[in-house]
């Protein structure tokens, strides 16, 4: 049975007799019926009753029932209200938009606005480069989706998806002190998406695509990319593969294997699998094989889209026509960012000695990571509850803190693997087969990110301006 | 010779010798070429010098230089640095987008952000609705530019904007609590952006136009209202017939003149003029000459547009024709919101007894508010240092706090009416012909004006549901 998580808490207020007995009572029932108790709070205390706020982590909707049924037959117990805490963090939603600057008076406000501000703008429009000092365009960066693939949940649209697109935004925050807005576009044609994100741009300095459905995002990237002078980062596929080559470079490190040598096979080839690949392969590994659905990627497969036919010409250089399973033997590293529960153990005992598997599916990996192990030396997942977790919040916001520190005009491969050598440098000589990257709540990653981009960034510029 | 305001203030830092007669012989420096001294700070003192920062109001970069040479060439005084203080304000601009809610640890970020968050997505895809409850359209507005008419600069594009609509978001937040974020458009053409508007509704719960030029604002306005469920507000048309009404209803309150017996002339047939007059045609005035720079506006005058066709066949009852100087012979109430210095004193001369001139162009006035209260009863201005100024900010911050608070979907006359009465009322048993409109700084004056606009708002819903 698995473990309620602190994703999914209730707190029921309840009235219970004051009896010697009433919090066991309690307890032990929310943990007859498998919720994690994480709170009880006494929050009044009468002669006659007591009113009681119990806080648990439940599964779903209807153990959070099960739970205060569970509750409120107890004898002498009523139960007033149930509340879901996930819900209550949200209400209102997570941002504000707040003012830097002090307006007491009207001093204040004459030069924060009418009549002073009129210079600032002069300046602007005489030298449009000033934008980004007097302007919020020097740290504020769009986070821009069309609701098309919001995490698991697929294509829920714009309005559904701004839930995740602030948390993003508050995460670009208090990781990396960059000012990030939610654009949640109610179009999905990519000529629209183009057009806007265009005419928006004088508000940003970068551009952070996220949840667009492949292979719509790709074009969108580039074109964008052509178009705009401010870097457009897809988290989904950029961010994915930083972390993703950060992780196996620290992976390899523990088993003592040169990247050379891996037959690297990847379960996926939307916007992320593609990025990973794309990324993988300026590390030079033995071969890889890409994989999806209609089994493995090769230049002979009908119908092949622009995406899977670069995938097809730049990986399996055996041309290896197989399934998942087939395509596993012999490997020495599974990256999966596909479907859950695609592999059993026994297929795992068919790669090489010292398999490394990547299971990053979400919120159900392609394997049980503790079924992995059994035959892997080094096990990764996207979940929080076991060790090795791969996570963007490793990448983006340092990644970005780096572009706007550096003004970059644009994003390449340098930039991305120079964040990925800064992220698996973290670790240090923490390392072991538990701890191949470092935690999301580790302050130095993103400060080390940043520097990484920042040098990267310089250093194009230096190229640049010699040639 | 025009007095130095505080929109453009200097910060002079100097060395000076520690004798007793520096300080003297700095301000009377400063004095002595016109500049307005605020501040006189001791930095650094030693036995063989002083390090100051002098602060003083200037006219323009002209006036700068001069006090600066006046204070550089004195004995003894070296002049180290000149900052600009309303440029220092604009540094990096003036917004940043700050997380409501605290990301200290696993917990909170599995609640905020994946997993838990996507109960919150898919509760908002269930229930479209539930967007303005669980996510920041609740408290959201976009300030639009598509930086065509911006301030008295004219044209000066997107970019060049952006201080502006900063500065408007941080008063919406700084007096009402609004959440605005500032959107500047690289693109002028209706067509798109009516549809990028439409494309990023999602996020917001009302649209404050802003600065775009007519008669292509009117245009997009009303195209928006039909298309969009959120309200669509032009700043520059509904926030000054708003604060113009109260102003109105005010001043002929100090003269006890009616309405019904005031003809009115209105210089200028833009934005503001337009809404001005067509907000007033709702307080039924005995007549309203509209003059724009061909002279009045009436049927048989040829090439009107839309905008004027409407106007010449809802004013000017006897289909008068001559210019601006020939329209205000008898009239009771001026409302000039067009060019500097059109009028002088004598033609104030002309007006009935108990003239009201309202002076509105920004930075100068149709008329040198001195010259025309030599013949006026009442007086005023869109400026800051005089009295009576009709300032948008009295407003816009209200009125959408109050959209915002009553989930409002639209807006009718009858809320611009509610918010103009709403802001004549704080003004109550002070009034007189100097104190017509509150000050922009008296608190009382955004609840007021929200308050109205609920009012006004529920008002209508039960008239919709009653029907």
């Amino acid at each position: 049975m698995p473990v309620p998580g602190p994703g999914y808490s209730i707190t029921v207020r309840l009235e219970a007799p004051p009896s010697a007995s009433a919090a066991g009572d309690l307890t032990s029932a929310v943990g007859r019926v498998g919720g994690v108790l994480t709170a009880f709070d006494v929050v009044e205390s009468h002669s006659d009753v007591i009113v009681v706020d119990i806080t648990a982590n439940v599964l779903s909707a209807d153990h959070a029932e099960d739970i205060t049924k569970a509750l409120d037959t107890l004898a002498g117990v009523r139960v007033r209200k149930v509340s879901d805490r996930t819900f209550l963090m949200h209400l209102g939603g997570k941002l504000e938009v707040t003012p830097k600057v002090a307006l007491r008076n009207r001093d204040d406000l004459s030069r924060a606005y009418t009549p002073g501000v009129a210079r600032v703008c002069q300046a602007i429009a005489a030298n449009p480069d000033d934008a980004r000092r007097l302007t919020i365009k020097r740290n504020t960066v769009a986070v821009v989706t069309d609701g098309s693939a919001v995490l698991g949940l697929g294509n829920i649209g714009p309005a559904a998806a701004l839930p995740v697109m602030e948390g993003k935004a508050a995460l670009f925050k208090k990781f990396a002190g960059v000012d990030a807005w939610p654009v949640c576009l109610d179009t999905q044609d990519p000529d629209e998406i183009i057009r806007i994100v265009r005419a928006l741009a004088p508000v940003y300095a970068g551009i952070n695509l996220e949840d667009i459905a492949a292979p719509r995002c790709f074009e969108i990237e580039a074109r964008l990319r052509e178009q705009l002078d401010i870097p457009v980062f897809h988290d989904d596929q950029h961010g994915t593969a930083i972390v993703v080559v950060a992780a196996l470079r620290n992976a390899l490190r523990v088993i003592g294997k040169p990247i050379e040598k891996c037959r690297i096979v990847v379960s996926g080839v939307g916007a992320a699998g593609s990025a990973i690949i794309r990324l993988l392969l300026r590390k030079s590994p033995a071969d890889i094989v890409a994989v999806d659905i209609e089994g493995a990627v090769h230049g002979a497969r009908h119908h092949l889209d622009d995406n899977l036919r670069w995938v097809a010409e730049n990986t399996n250089r055996e041309a290896f026509s197989g399934t998942l399973h087939e395509a596993l033997v012999g490997a020495d590293v599974f990256i999966g960012v596909s479907a859950p529960n695609l592999l059993g153990a026994e297929h795992v005992a068919t790669m090489a000695d010292d398999a490394v598997v990547f299971a990053l599916a979400n919120p159900d990996p392609e394997i049980d990571p503790l079924e992995a192990q059994r035959h892997a030396a080094v096990v990764a997942t996207g979940r929080s509850d076991y060790p090795n977790q791969i996570n963007n919040v490793l990448a983006f916001p340092g990644f970005f803190r780096g572009l706007l520190d550096a003004q970059a005009h644009q994003i390449d491969d340098e930039m991305l693997l120079a964040a990925a050598n800064a992220i698996a440098d973290v670790v240090d000589d923490r390392l072991n087969a538990s701890f191949i990257v470092p935690s999301v709540f580790d302050s130095a990653v993103a400060p080390a990110v940043a520097e990484a981009v920042r040098a990267a960034a310089r250093g194009e510029e230096e190229v640049a301006s010699a040639s």
